[in-house]
């Protein structure tokens, strides 16, 4: 695929906007578990991913994480690149999880154009909302659902994203998606184990009874 | 005021924009207390705050809340017209929590509007980011913060927006504001009470030792 088959309003840009954006943009790969975007030390540039996958997360001033939400095929990073409006006020890091191919898109060759064209900036607010949906569920998530559903919930998102029921995953990987302490972690797969839902063993868990953490996921 | 002189982006209207928007919106004026939005039932429009105070807080479908945050004079609030963008996919409550004057601007006229000028659509990036980062700090607290610190900042911070150290609150409403049983709220309240920091009575939490809290807050 082409930038221009990737970025959802390439056809309601005008020609010049086209031609700067085609210049500036450059083709990148990022290894699995390397970092693209680690807070707004820098503001890196928006990310139009190709193929792969990315994790983006907070990180608390007392260095804890919180997976916020994944990114795929076509989808676009904005908190990459905060510098483009003045009221984005968080850190984000952008991790690979999944080897990448990303377009990087400059912060203020993007920023020029939103300025003066409707579409652009009308899809940025799309794509900003749709993020924000994203963090009001995990909001609700965190606030009111109890731990064993939620890590429930987590392990058969994994399964399907991975296509496997192994998943190589340790118990601090864990914690710093749900964005809870290893201790806790460990205690629920334990528990999970213990009524035969899961199989652990080093740096894996294995998913045996799949229908069983569904119906514990809706409980 | 009048609604120009409100509305942040006014100056860069066109003529035509500035017509068709000034003809359609409605001053109105909600009561203490008053619902001005219910979640995404209907779509109510944007609401522009003259003068008051509106909260907006998010509703669970158990019926548990939370506030997410407060606007004030001249704060544009976006979610109550959730249907001037397809990826808003959470339901938000406005209340007015003083007597509060509000322009309704309605969501297709908005939206209209929004289309076609880059200015109105950047600034409603800009709003949208605002609000985005509220929750993210929002998020970090109920995440990582312990109880009695949020309880703490919310007590100083209520009588900051008051005016006064003898806020008018039930345990229940102080629950709903942060999102946590009114059982747990009573229990921690006594605890401050215990330590000198607040005095309670019937439907009022009056701080007694507001450095106390100070330092509770950011320890």
């Amino acid at each position: 695929m082409e930038f221009s088959e990737c970025f959802a309003v390439w056809n309601k840009l005008t020609p010049g906007q086209q031609q700067t954006l085609h210049s500036s943009v450059s083709l990148r790969t990022a290894q699995k578990g390397e970092i693209i975007h680690n807070g707004n030390l820098t503001c890196t540039g928006l990310l139009l991913v190709k193929t792969g996958q990315l994790r983006a997360y907070y990180l608390s001033d007392e260095g804890r994480e919180i997976t916020l939400y994944r990114l795929f095929e076509m989808d676009l990073c904005l908190f990459s690149a905060f510098c483009i409006m003045n009221s984005i006020q968080f850190d984000v890091v952008i991790q690979a999880e999944k080897e990448t191919q990303y377009w990087l898109i400059p912060p203020f060759v993007y920023k020029g154009i939103m300025e003066e064209s409707a579409p652009l900036a009308n899809y940025t607010n799309e794509v900003m909302a749709a993020r924000f949906s994203d963090v009001m569920w995990l909001m609700e998530q965190v606030m009111w659902k109890s731990f064993d559903k939620r890590l429930a919930a987590f392990l058969l998102e994994e399964a399907a994203l991975e296509g496997t029921n192994v998943l190589k995953l340790t118990h601090e990987a864990i914690g710093n998606h749900m964005g809870n302490p290893r201790e806790v972690v460990t205690r629920m797969l334990r528990y999970f184990q213990s009524e035969g839902l899961i199989k652990l063993s080093r740096g894996t868990v294995e998913i045996l009874d799949e229908k069983g953490l569904r119906l514990l996921q809706k409980n």
